[in-house]
């Protein structure tokens, strides 16, 4: 199954996906919430009323999580080019959760801003409280799906501005652009064979595959409920490969400049740039 | 103004206290949620019916904030005493905002711990969106109260385990003791002129004010918001001064012990240490 949430921000509406038909889901749910996701969501859109979307904005996929958790340097070659050895062990920070925004909403430079960043990234949404699991073969049954996310990083501000701390160049609002949809894992395929691609203007970034990650998604869910408890909606940000602006390679982002983020499976974003 | 939140956990009801009394503010609003809070709250008890709370368990006197930011090192002997000089700038992390229990809860040692440690701390909880303020003078309308915090860490899991981020070590369930009571700036007096101390066992651990902090709370909200957006119910930790067991001074927490934090007019908790 995939789920959508469609309308003005604020006032999105539940959606589901099927053979590409689209279903309301207002009926059965508010929003696409921990609850609903815990409660193992739709298995099948039988009975649902079929809705056009045509013309209408995409939010997140899911409301606003309770909270975003983010892997620092997941993948070998971009630890390489942000000037760090690989981890030997993940890598945690937080994103705010209103970061999230819609995968084709303007994304905001902030301002002083001078060294905003792309990150293409797998999303992880947890489907049932995870604390403590026995082994990363548990965390299968705690992943309600997969969505495309894009880490957005203000490097001065992560880097030099918070005493080596990350979260305040994480945080600036409209930075965690999420969607299109919500994949189930039995549609989403293998977390650990998706190409994950950017741009900007049109120009290849990013070129990579989760194939690529140091600590693979089962190895995340595990780790993670050692150190929190995982809950339904959370959004856990995997990592991204190489090919950001922070390698000293491309010029960061600056108003203007259209951003594109993609995923094997789980859809593109598009986001144009302009000043906060 | 006082707040409280009394209850079961997950099923507290909103209480107002003045002189004395209490008054159940379940016909005015669900929760102490940002909503609440940003409509000003309520301005009298008058004509709220009255309740008894003897013998019940109180709840954090908010919801669960949206996000919960702290500020590291802000007291010049605590950051000496954990072998860093102080910041220049303030050091922002997060804690996963599932970490709020109520003021005399249980706090769990994680599995594996060694170093579990207390942090008595002023907490700000926000009461109207802050984005970009102009000026510190304009935190004080952004304030919807003051409330005592424990930022409960674990030290082995910050410092060590996350290639040096600290949240992992911030964010183990019920690591963030809260209330008794959320008190509006109005009766909370000067919050740069706070006594705040902690406690294990009957033991003094830290004893100090909120006039040592390096950057005051109308400096923090300002600043913030210049990197994210504050919302209404969210909670900064403001740091935490010197006395903690990072020092090498005291022993860490061991399950059975008991727990203290105290500051002037925001109340005093406690809290029976045991294993996860």
């Amino acid at each position: 199954m995939r789920y959508l949430r469609v309308g003005p921000a604020g006032q999105e509406r539940p959606v589901a996906a099927a053979d590409g038909k689209f279903y309301d889901l207002s009926a059965v749910t508010p929003d696409i919430t921990g609850a609903f996701l815990a409660a193992g969501g739709v298995s099948s859109v039988a009975g649902l009323p079929e809705i056009d979307i045509a013309g209408q904005r995409l939010g997140a996929p899911i409301a606003r999580p309770g909270a975003v958790l983010c892997i620092g340097q997941n993948y070998a070659a971009h630890a390489a080019e942000s000037g760090a050895q690989p981890p030997v062990t993940p890598i945690l920070f937080y994103k705010a959760p209103n970061t999230v925004v819609g995968p084709y909403d303007d994304v905001l430079i902030p301002r002083r801003s001078v060294k905003t960043d792309w990150e293409v990234e797998l999303g992880v949404v947890i489907g049932r409280t995870a604390r403590y699991l026995g082994s990363p073969a548990a965390a299968a049954a705690h992943i309600a799906g997969y969505v495309l996310s894009n880490d957005v990083s203000e490097r001065t501000f992560q880097m030099d501005e918070s005493g080596g701390q990350w979260s305040k160049g994480k945080s600036a609002e409209t930075f965690n652009p999420l969607g299109p949809w919500l994949v189930t894992p039995d549609e989403a395929g293998d977390p650990g064979a998706l190409g994950l691609r950017s741009w900007v203007g049109g120009e290849p970034r990013q070129d990579s595959t989760t194939a690529d990650m140091i600590f693979d998604v089962p190895f995340l869910v595990w780790h993670l409920s050692q150190y929190t408890v995982l809950e339904p909606g959370d959004l856990i940000n995997t990592g991204t490969p190489q090919g950001v602006a922070l390698s000293g390679r491309f010029p960061y982002l600056r108003a203007g400049d259209v951003m594109e983020v993609e995923i094997d499976g789980l859809g593109r974003q598009r986001n144009r740039l302009r000043e906060a």
